[in-house]
């Protein structure tokens, strides 16, 4: 069996490679981001190829046999995408458009994409489930996951490909290079006694590890019978608040910092303060998640600490 | 007061510019398809802009004043967008992007744009309501237009401009050069005694005069309130299958062909055979739709034979 990862090298992308070769799959990666080259596999069954997903088709020959790409490359970085508008839609909309292009004209058959919670917007029922919900993204990144769903399902019925779309809430664990617990304990090292939390420390996520999470894309595609394009939330039905948060961190790294709010009810311009996902769906197809937020959220340190 | 329209030589477009101008309101236009030159209105407030959207910003001198943007260019052929997928992504959603950014960074605070049933796909409920419908486009041009609504949703939340989303299910009337009642016309014009009608004829629409769309636009974004953005179906509840439309156009035109059908549930790829949109959101405003189904079709098919 042979796989493609786009955005190999990044956060979730370095483990889920990491996993499939485990599996025995071989994996062609494709990713631009060379400062993980350091990510990198050193394994028989990897091939990579170092650059944007818009130029994916000039490598086709490669993919020959390749029968599911698991779509993960993206600009993701919510804050920057409001002063930079234009850079999510180049790299995910076009990006991503040039990748179900190659999957047409090459017969590629299975897409996994990578979606986010931030479809949703911020006046959605909570938990939130996948369906019956409108778009109302407040990011221009969200605005690009939505963009990207929509050109998959126009895909699945025009002209048959497969699709699962896994929309996440927060994602944590080893290779991490954002985040909530990344900012932490990078502020941490600089100053142990004091830390800055962005907002009011009340905005409220998920934690889901990401071990859990590539179990999930793993799992589902082989159990659900989907027949066209599916749609999962990937998230744990249970919350921490950032301040909570911060206290099991600290508690990890057996420090009592003060903390000091920047004020305001969310962290940055497009933040979504308040995420409940309902995960009733992927749970029914019998995957299960092996960390719950606190433990998630304690392995993450570890890892990050290492 | 100063409006910009795009697509203004298009079929609703050139309706609408006429429409502004007889209210005395000053338009600035643009659009790129020379072959619809003739239908430039010759008016002292109005200025031409012959150029892509996508080069938009490059005339922003002239937009001092402009507080509105009507945004109705598009790729909005269903059949060819599943050949030629990424000229519906290119015109599309990149070209809307231009726009937004163009509203953002030169303060116009206004944007009404012109969506489509087609985002709903086809398992929505029937009559099918703006909210709580998940996106399912079954066409490059459907899925385009839900990149656009979604980077619209962006736009409102981050950079506080207001936008009206009008998802309009089969316009038809002056002007018009595609669809349905012009594809019968122009069969007939070569051979009155036998009309092709693609699929079964069992296609269920409703279809609005574009007078009755255009006075939409008009009435409901002085009337509703709106704070960020707001989604409206623009249709009546009034449906006609394809071979009760033929009965009426023909009768129109004082004919009976005999009708020979090629087949299947649907006229293309892409097509959604069964489209009845619930309008109650935009009734409710106070806007009075003038023309039933029926007349809206005798009105267009002596419009069309002019």
């Amino acid at each position: 069996m042979k796989n493609l990862v786009t955005g190999c090298v990044g956060f979730i992308g370095s483990n889920l490679v990491e996993y499939l070769l485990n599996k025995g799959i071989e994996v062609i990666g494709i990713d631009i981001d060379k400062s993980r080259e350091h990510l990198l596999p050193d394994h028989k069954n990897f091939t990579m190829i170092w650059d944007s997903i818009r130029y994916l088709d000039y490598y086709h020959e490669t993919f020959k046999g390749v029968d599911t790409i698991y779509h993960l490359a993206a600009a993701s970085d919510i804050a920057r995408s409001s002063i930079n508008p234009a850079y999510d839609l180049a790299e995910n909309v076009v990006g991503t458009h040039v990748i179900l292009e190659t999957m047409r004209k090459r017969n590629i058959k299975n897409m996994i994409f990578t979606s986010t919670s931030v479809v949703y917007g911020e006046d959605a029922p909570r938990p939130t489930p996948e369906s019956g919900i409108d778009f109302d993204p407040t990011s221009q990144y969200g605005a690009s996951k939505c963009c990207v769903e929509s050109f998959i399902h126009a895909y699945v019925h025009v002209y048959g490909i497969k699709a699962w779309i896994f929309r996440f809430g927060n994602v944590i664990g080893r290779n991490q290079h954002r985040g909530v617990i990344y900012d932490f304990l990078n502020k941490l090292k600089v100053n142990p006694k004091e830390l800055e939390i962005l907002g009011d420390g009340k905005q409220i996520k998920s934690y889901v590890h990401v071990s859990d999470c590539i179990s999930a894309m793993d799992w589902i595609p082989k159990n659900d019978g989907n027949k066209g394009v599916e749609t999962y939330n990937l998230a744990i039905h249970d919350y921490k608040n950032v301040t909570e948060l911060a206290d099991i961190l600290c508690d990890e790294l057996g420090i009592k910092p003060k903390y000091n709010y920047t004020g305001g009810d969310r962290g940055w311009v497009g933040d979504v303060p308040i995420v409940m996902l309902d995960a009733t769906k992927a749970l029914s197809t019998g995957w299960k998640p092996k960390l719950n937020c606190e433990e998630a959220i304690r392995r993450t340190v570890r890892e990050l600490s290492e």
